[in-house]
Order: structure tokens, then sequence, then C-alpha cells
């Protein structure tokens, strides 16, 4: 019988002194402490072969940048577009790639860089471990944002599933037509060279999975290869019934901030050696899908 | 003619000041700056819908799990494994996840930790920028090392692509007999808590671009998911003529150096902005097939 009394000894020990993860610090995390998020800052991209996957817009970092997707979105605009650029540990874009497509009327061609934006107006929540590429890194309104020596300007970061506008060489900024989703390891060095617009928080594998192209800077050589887009909306413009509803947890919360120090001081049972330290794309600002009422 | 005049000379002033690009300093670099990489680091995976893996083993950093590794592929012990985990923004893992396969009698059934070794005996080249995990980062060998603060340990890295040793709980270090390679953004909390045996060095997307499994920590939940594995070969163990080549760039070149620097200060055509820093992963030690004589 002893093996089993210790056994039950241990599990009781378990329960009661489960160890604390970020995973277990979000799922206790107060209603009071998620925030939702518009419908208007939700596009929701269907692939043809049956995939979703959905964007969070960042209207206050590239505030023209996401009017104009926004209004790409209700011309229908991508309707039939494809991604048609899939390379490894770097990013997938899509869009019309052969730049045939006429942009509508309310589409500002020629939009301003927002490469960046004054940090006047956000309420930070610093990292507080070393970043390798800004003075100072930290979190605002749910985003991460890099800032520069001063504190000034702040700048999103390219993150795994960050969304970004596909542009041609400075100074020309994009439209937001062309768009591209970070698949690899963060590519920072793009941080304040391009505007970033939002971040994957569903299905991002719909992309990531794809067949890598073959091309240059991993374009596919072949049309056939790319991967039709059925159609790119706003949730906001579906029914109601159909809209999906997503909550961030607050970066201002207690919980958030214990949840950053999880992440940087992982002592669990698996982990040995905390690193006292995390770069700020491996605490990932935690989303879910609204809970039922 | 105006119009083409001008265009021909933008070409002579482009090609007269190319600007200076990692890419094209590691193609500049004299072939004393590369060193061979031995047959027997290299693991060569092939996969049964024809797809290769390669990887470049270790040794200095974790010889005991290396020694386990070769005489795995040795003994044929992965032929008829499978990869049976895929993470999305995490690790792809392969092995005889049953574990009914019995190890050969000459691997090590409980190796030591070799999460990290002495820094004596490693010519390091220091980084030069913050990291957000240690005190101190660098290259030691052609591989990115952290060192703890008074820099007399140094562990291999979590990078992409990086292969590491699945394992139980701590104090188990696995064998070598299950592997998982990186394909996110780099897990650096994993850093001292696993032995870290090599990286993928070519054919990577045939890992990376797999659909993720849909279990817990991303494992297949039907066995007829499971992506087969041929065989797994030393590179010494295959006919001569079938040995795949490759070679690194010493990281203690003078082109490792400027490369480095480049990295660490994108200003090209595209980027406006150099970062004047970059992190340990974003600085793939250059790694190429040997080139015919």
């Amino acid at each position: 019988m002893r093996p089993l009394l210790a056994l039950a000894l241990l599990s009781l020990t378990a329960a009661t002194h489960a160890p604390v993860t970020p995973t277990s610090i979000v799922a206790s995390a107060p209603s009071s402490a998620w925030r939702a998020i518009s419908p208007d800052d939700l596009l929701v991209i269907d692939l043809k072969n049956g995939r979703r996957v959905i964007i969070q817009l960042a209207p206050r970092f590239a505030p023209v940048h996401v009017a104009n997707i926004r209004a790409l979105a209700r011309a229908s605009w991508w309707d039939g577009a494809t991604v048609y650029r899939v390379q490894d540990n770097y990013v997938v874009q899509w869009g019309h790639n052969e730049g045939t497509a006429p942009l509508p009327a309310n589409v500002v061609a020629k939009p301003p860089g927002e490469y960046w934006r004054r940090a006047a107006g956000l309420k930070i929540h610093p990292l507080g471990y070393r970043d390798s590429y800004a003075p100072k890194v930290g979190f605002a309104d749910g985003w991460p944002v890099a800032l520069d020596r001063a504190g000034k300007t702040a700048a999103l970061t390219h993150c795994y599933g960050f969304v970004g506008v596909g542009r041609d060489l400075y100074p020309d900024t994009g439209t937001g037509g062309e768009l591209y989703a970070v698949i690899g390891n963060a590519p920072r060095p793009l941080d304040r060279n391009i505007a970033v617009v939002g971040r994957v928080i569903e299905g991002i594998d719909a992309f990531s999975a794809l067949p890598r192209g073959t091309g240059d800077l991993g374009f596919y050589t072949d049309h056939a290869e790319e991967v039709p887009i059925a159609r790119v909306r706003l949730a906001s413009s579906l029914a109601t019934v159909d809209q999906p509803s997503f909550q961030y947890l607050d970066t201002n919360s207690a919980s958030f901030a214990r949840y950053v120090h999880a992440r940087a001081n992982r002592k669990d049972e698996f982990f040995e050696c905390p690193a006292g330290g995390v770069d700020i794309c491996n605490v990932p600002v935690p989303i879910r899908r609204t809970p039922a009422r």
C-alpha cells in the first residue's frame, strides 16, 4: 500500500501547491482585467481552402494605414487576392501582387510613415528587462512597444504573428493593400522601418504551415502555388451572430504584471534555471475569445 | 532620351556604390574564413515523403548526448520513427514517441545534464550587444552561446532551427532518442534547462511547414497524422559520393565581425532606421554547401 499512499500524498501536494505558471496566472485573471476588442479592429480573412485568420488592427499606432485597410475590406478589395509569398523564418505576404487592382477612391495612396508615434498619451507598462534593439520596451493599450532613449516615441515591435504593410523602397510606405505576417524569429530590425498595423490573434497556422515559396524572398514562382483568398471583412461588417469576439488582458493590470514576471522567471516542474529576463516578443499579450456570460 | 539616361546613370551608381549588406559580406568572405564541418557532425534525416533535413551536431557542447545520437543513427534506431509533434511558434519533435523501441547497448540511458559547459577552452567572439536573457552572449566555434555573469560557463542558445533533446521532468536529461527543432520565435527560456545538440542547416521547411498538431502542446492526436521517417544516418555513414558537405563561417574571422555589425546596423536601400543592436538569434552563423573546387 505504501507506494499508493505516497502517490496520493504527492497528488495532494501538487493540488495545493500547484506551480504558478504564465498560463495559470492568465487563467485566474479577474474578468475586470480583460478589455473588449472592437469589431472594427478585427480583420477576418477567409481563405478558399476553408481556413480563417483573424487579425487585430492597431488604429492608435497606424491610423491612416488602418483606415485604408478598413476601406479596402469594406470595398471587398481583397476578394480573389492571394497569398503569394511564404519565406521561412520570416513572413507570409498577401494581396494583389500584380498591382492591377485599382484602389477605392477613399484609400490614401501615399500615407505618412506611421512607423512610430508620439509616446505622449500612451500609458506604458515597462517590460523591466533588457532589450537587444531598443533602449526601453514596454506595453501600451495591449500592444508591445519599443521606445527611443528619451521615451518620446513608441514603435510597435515585429513579433511573431505581427502584421505590417508591404512597401517599396523608402519613402514609400505602402497603402495597406499588400500585408505580411511574421512567421519566424522576431525580425525586430524592421521596427521603425515599416508600418505595423496589427497582429494575428487566431489561425496563424493557416499561414505559417503553408509551403515555402522557392523564388527569391519566398515568392511563389508559379501562380498555381498561390493560396486564394475568398474574402476579407471587418468583423463589424459580418452579421452579428457571425461576429467573432475577443478580449485582451489589460497590460496595466496586476495580472499582467504577474504574467510578465512569470515569463521572465520560469520556475516550475520543467524549468530548473530561470533566465531572470525575457525578450518582449516572448511575452505575447494574452488574447481570448470573449467568454459566454 | 532623358529618362533612359537617368536610369543608366542610376544603375551605374548602384553598381559602384552597392550597399554593404550581411549577404554581400558573406558572399565576399575569403575561402580562408570558411571551416569544414565533419561528416560525423552531420545528421541526415530522410522523411518518407522524400524531403531531407540536415542537422549539424555540436559535440563540443553536449558530448554524451551527441555520442548517443551517433550511436542511434548507426543502429538505424530512428528508421520507422515519426514526427509526432508540431506546435506552432515553438517546436517540431520526432522519435519513437511510444517509447517502445529498445535502446542500443552503447547508448547512455541517463546522460549528464550538458545544459551548458565550461567556457574555458572556447575562443569566444562577443556579440557586443545587449541580450534579454544572459549577461553576455557571443559565438564560439561557429555556435551562438550565452555566458553567465562571470563568463565561466557557456550554453548554446535556443535559436530558430536549433535542436534539443526531449526529456521528462528534471533531473531526467533525455537520451537523444526524442529530438525537437525550434520553428518559432527563439524560446530562449529553455537555455540552460535542456541539452542543445545541434541545429538544422538545410531543409528546415520540411519541418516548419508541416500541419500543426491539434492536441495539447501540438501533439498529433491521430497516428495517421504523424510524418514517417524513412531513415536517419550520419553523413559519414553514407557512400562518399552521397555525402553532403558543408562549411561554416569562422566566428573569429574579420568577415564574421563585419557581418555582425551589418546585422545590427541595417542601412541599405530598404532600411532607413538602423537599430544599433541585434539579438543573437538574428545573427545566424553563415553555413554553406562546400563550393566545388
